[in-house]
């Protein structure tokens, strides 16, 4: 490789990525060695040592004293990814809760905090400087895990793009500059924060992303999440990658018309989904204070229950199969209130699905609908984008 | 480069990319010179002028006599994409009729054959049979004008995946391995077709890469196309690429429902959008007796023709907004038999999706809405689709 005139710049370009896929392959495994690394990555056992090295002097690896044989090779020192450092701060800020998370780069909630409020009574930056103050006490416990933030994710109910929220109807944003509110908030509470990276998407994109990193999905990488809040949020998963559309505004499963001449929606539509099968509408419809109670008298028969989880499900249905019979993916995820409701929104789910959709693969027995996993959520999600950020790129989150 | 070791089959890799590279370069530009190419690809000129032999020699390309000066450098003679030698095999079969195409490498249509006929009268291995007999006439005329197919691709109005058309209700087909029923009959007619590569799939996601290679949509990659025919044909192109789901079944835009309690359609489902908006239903609800006499009736202002449009550009909207959420398309091109009917559909349509598209970029001003370019349909897709595949590897197609 005597080539003199090589830019330096490619050198430290390959040496980043390969930073980077060692940090990625530890994380996969949870615990390895270098051995197993260096046969995953294909590079050579001295590669491996000195890039592993400085994966450790920064602090993203740790060693721990034990020792592992594997099958080939004499035993090594197990490898894991550090459970204090650069860590992820997920923000998610819903119509009647914010909830923030810190994970660390093991993949583990080390903070977790959620305040209930009423987020419409306040306006945008109100709201945006109380996430913030909840995320300036979250950050002063994950110091004292000695984690510090590599960065931070909004999860926002509604469309985003550019940093900006640029409409959410169920909180009445329009246009508002979520990163810079929350950012000018956050560093105003905690200096220390000055220049952190702030990213920003809708809930349900992140919701997504949490589901198909958790690992909980198996093989599937193309699907439908939607989310049951106040709202129903949706994201579409096309091979393993998130469809953002033209302006990144696409996923709005919840706008889908179930019935053109129906109510009105704060959208400015009629008859959408979420007018059938959102949080509230369910709730109004059940005669139920909240989803618990809802659970509760579905439980134990309650016929007007039953009766509004039934069309509640219908209704998911309907939309659904307009929406399978457009994307056709392997499988539709359930998340946010649906995962508790599912026995009784089933049946007629299920029927909908299977008399509506045209290629016949989704009869209810397919097992293609399915609970999220309660291991995810939106704030998770958020924070899992972050760390996702770092194990690309593990040298631009380095410590100074 | 002094590398022994370095396998022969890389650099031949090389030369055929570089072969495909220069092809495109000179098929897109139309007309153009060794100079232009070489500036365009970033080749030296001696390489330029190597690759451009070798396809002059394959018959890909041609070198008219006249000369061109460009702004830099010496005049060259002009090179050209051949009009003789490879050419795609286009046939698309629908309910009412099938269609042959012969495109040559310059993207001109040199044979075009329709035949109205009743696909739903016979069975498909008849239907099959005979577009391959129309093919066959159709490659008897080509050959007297040069060109040869490179390959065929059918277009169908079903979901096909496989080879296979897996169901198409409006033609009432199951599991009809048309490829493999296609290529043995016009084997049978005409034997030098054996070996001829056959591809298939649905006739809608044919149209859209028609419509996206055509050029006419300027900057626009991420797409809704639909086709109005029997049945309404959809296709989704998001980022320049077909997005075709985890079966290869999405698109299906004809199946969502727009009115849940509706009409029973061919598919099992009721109230979708075909029922409202597909060629049957909108002449029968006109009372007119072909689509030529729609729009008579409509300019001559017949009431009964009036509504039956508006209702159907009702259902259009209604659908198109349920997609447009979903996929947050940059524009909704429609073709097939909704060019010529689109002053009467578009106003309830447009104000649809006004009112029901969550993002408000789908306002009635905001030129979202096309009809297909006169230029395209699904039998010139199925054409380009095989003459892409020509350019992406020339020497594949070349003449033994």
């Amino acid at each position: 490789m005597n080539q003199p005139t090589e830019p330096k710049a490619d050198k430290s370009g390959v040496r980043r990525h390969n930073l980077s896929l060692v940090l990625r392959t530890v994380h996969d495994a949870g615990e390895t060695t270098r051995a197993a690394v260096a046969a995953r990555v294909g590079l050579t056992r001295p590669a491996i040592s000195s890039l592993v090295e400085q994966l450790l002097d920064l602090g993203f690896l740790v060693e721990s004293g034990k020792t592992f044989s594997g099958q080939a090779g004499r035993p090594g020192t197990v490898l894991k990814p550090a459970d204090t450092g650069p860590a992820g701060l997920g923000v998610e800020i819903n119509v009647d809760y914010v909830t923030v998370r810190v994970v660390d780069l093991t993949g583990t909630d080390r903070v977790h905090r959620t305040e209930h409020l009423d987020n419409r009574a306040a306006d945008a930056a109100g709201v945006l400087a109380r996430a913030a103050g909840i995320a300036a006490e979250a950050l002063d416990e994950a110091a004292g895990l000695r984690l510090a933030p590599a960065g931070a994710a909004l999860a926002l109910p509604g469309l985003v793009s550019g940093g900006t929220v640029r409409q959410a109807p169920n909180l009445g944003w329009n246009e508002v500059p979520a990163e810079a509110h929350f950012g000018k908030a956050l560093t105003a509470l905690r200096p220390a924060t000055a220049g952190l990276p702030v990213t920003s998407d809708n809930e349900a994109n992140m919701a997504a992303l949490a589901e198909l990193w958790s690992g909980s999905l198996g093989a599937v990488r193309t699907f439908l999440h939607l989310t049951g809040e106040i709202g129903v949020g949706g994201a579409i998963v096309v091979h393993g990658e998130l469809l953002r559309g033209a302006h990144g505004f696409a996923g709005e499963i919840g706008h889908l018309v179930v019935d053109a001449e129906g109510p009105r929606c704060r959208c400015g539509s009629r008859g959408c989904l979420e007018q059938y099968a959102g949080q509230a509408a369910l709730l109004a419809s059940a005669g139920a204070a909240d989803v618990r109670d809802l659970a509760g008298r579905a439980e134990a028969g309650e016929p007007r229950a039953l009766t509004a989880l039934a069309e509640a499900g219908r209704m998911l249905g309907r939309a659904l199969s307009g929406a399978v019979n457009l994307l056709d993916p392997e499988a539709v995820v359930l998340g946010g209130i649906y995962p508790q409701l599912l026995p009784w929104l089933t049946p007629a789910l299920a029927d909908e699905l299977s008399a509506r959709v045209v290629s016949g693969l989704w009869t209810p027995d397919a097992g293609r609908l399915r609970p999220a996993s309660t291991a995810t959520d939106a704030s998770r999600g958020a924070a899992a984008l972050v760390l996702h950020d770092v194990l690309a790129d593990p040298l631009t989150y380095a410590p100074q």
